[in-house]
């Protein structure tokens, strides 16, 4: 005897970006902030004269990507407990990508879900990863290995958060902007050669535009079955990086530099990217002061970390390069020793 | 500047569910097996003849409601780790209603969302908790408070790993299948007090009556915002009692059937049953020898115990009373003294 169950729906999980000055935020629920020690002390008062009733709990995690970790949800989801939230209270995420990718971690399996906004205070996650509905933690076998698809019900981006964020982690930022430029819009590169950042109405217009490329491609694959995979330019990289120094020597954004200019050495040697897109890249790279004096200790080491990768765990490794600017390609049949070469 | 994320999408999370022998299954992925060890020694070996291919781990837990923790699903995680499941990778849960709880909640966050099957060998995992897509695990505030609503590719109900199932553990399977007759289907009801279930044939079409209702109920509210709720008759009291006597010293299904009882007394106090429809629900569940040798020890704790549970987070405490026979009612403004009344 064969039963169906009938679970075909159509289900809307958009959301908004507001890119502007925080409103005042009308909230009729029980909610709980999440949060880190340095973003807290900066600017939790702040937040709240924007907020129209108390958090029942500010939760302040650790300030750091060693702090992604299963520990961390469990001690989140003790103080949520005990602060009685209910299916029908809220998250707020208020800091940068480890506290929001936590925070959505942790509201899509608090009661098997509930609702939360992110707030950004980070470059890097007011342009990458509070938008987009990837949520989860590190696990001692590699980045982001454990969580959820689970979208926000708003985000806030508020520039004026950066004043207080160290120019290192600026540039972090700065980084994921470069990727996306890079693989997804040749006059958005261009601009951003010339683009003074430090100008407020500058930085505003390349957060939006930022958003808006990240945001067409998650509308189209939400869940990375096709092109979402381009956003992991420089990443397959750029994990391995992170899991060989432990998350503490470089940023993430970093890493990522890092990565797409080895990416970028791999185009090169495949015919994808001629020698002056690479210069250029480089160049846009290093006119934002990124830290980029990582060399791997053993190359042959280097390649065995690809596999510990999400994306290549079961023994292909694919790599999404530059196609030019503007454009890219996704290749998972790269020879190990034409790999070994662009890592040197 | 507002920036819009369309994730508006249609969704098909439909499914069937096989009432009948196992047949051989098919498999072309990389695969594990979470079961527990007691019916690892029973039927691993059965269960590994009808599969195409061997699984790269068998993961066995320890037996038991107390093991549904996050700590074994940390240790899960850990296992398909070193064995390098990925993305595309798959589960089997092969056990009863704590084995498939946790393997689809492992499944749900595993590199944020693998495909599982379930292969229930209990009655009660049978005609419950293997269809529906509520995954999760305890935590020490209550039960299942950590999860996530996700779906299996398939379900396998093979009646036949019943021949070894504890008479204790079948009857406390019987009492969700009277708890589905009484609040959704008079003519069932009816069936059950005259049925054998010691008859192959009837115990099949009772299995499969009862997963149809289930099936019915979660097409029409997948994630229990409205009328699943349905199915959580007598479970208000049920985790009540479970919390109070540590997961231990009853089965689930004895929970559920004596929080019936508790509920038919309330309904019995505000006028939605006779008395006559009461002892026959009273007489039905005897019949099947359940243990319902519960006495609260303190009334006024166990009511306390209710805004543990996280349907009642908030204040209020929903209660699914049965409304005659094959009727239900949901009403959370009962007053504590009559609620009070009902429990002693």
């Amino acid at each position: 005897m064969k039963i169906e169950i009938d679970l075909k729906k159509t289900v809307d999980d958009s959301y908004s970006i507001i890119i502007d000055s925080l409103p005042q935020l009308q909230i009729d629920k029980k909610f709980a902030i999440i949060t880190n020690e340095t973003i807290a002390n900066l600017h939790l008062d702040t937040l709240l004269k924007y907020l129209s009733k108390e958090p029942v709990v500010v939760i302040k995690l650790k300030d750091g990507e060693e702090y992604k970790t299963l520990d961390s949800v469990e001690y989140i989801l003790d103080q949520l407990f005990e602060h009685r939230l209910d299916r029908k209270s809220m998250l707020i995420a208020f800091g940068g990508g480890v506290v929001g990718d936590i925070t959505g971690f942790v509201a899509s399996i608090y009661q098997r879900g509930i609702e939360f906004i992110q707030i950004p205070t980070t470059l890097l996650s007011m342009v990458d990863s509070s938008v987009g509905g990837k949520t989860g933690v590190n696990s001692s076998y590699g980045k982001n290995l454990i969580g959820a698809f689970y979208q926000p019900k708003k985000v806030y981006i508020d520039p004026s958060w950066l004043a207080t964020l160290p120019a290192r982690e600026f540039a972090a930022g700065v980084a994921e902007i470069v990727k996306m430029a890079v693989v997804l819009d040749r006059d958005f590169f261009d601009y951003l050669e010339s683009a003074d950042l430090s100008d407020p109405q500058t930085l505003i217009s390349v957060i939006a535009k930022s958003v808006e490329l990240k945001a067409k491609i998650v509308a189209l694959d939400e869940k990375e079955s096709g092109i979402r995979q381009v956003l992991n330019y420089g990443h397959t990289f750029a994990h391995v990086i992170e899991q060989e120094t432990n998350y503490k020597t470089y940023l993430h954004g970093e890493c990522v530099a890092f990565g797409m200019i080895m990416a970028n050495r791999l185009a090169l040697l495949l015919g994808y990217l001629s020698d002056s897109e690479n210069s250029r890249i480089d160049n846009l790279l290093k006119k934002h002061n990124l830290k980029l004096d990582y060399k791997p200790k053993d190359i042959e080491k280097f390649y065995d970390g690809f596999f510990l990768d999400k994306k290549s765990f079961f023994g292909k490794i694919t790599f999404i390069l530059a196609d030019g600017l503007g454009g890219f390609k996704i290749v998972d049949d790269v020879p190990k020793e034409t790999v070994l070469k662009a890592i040197e």
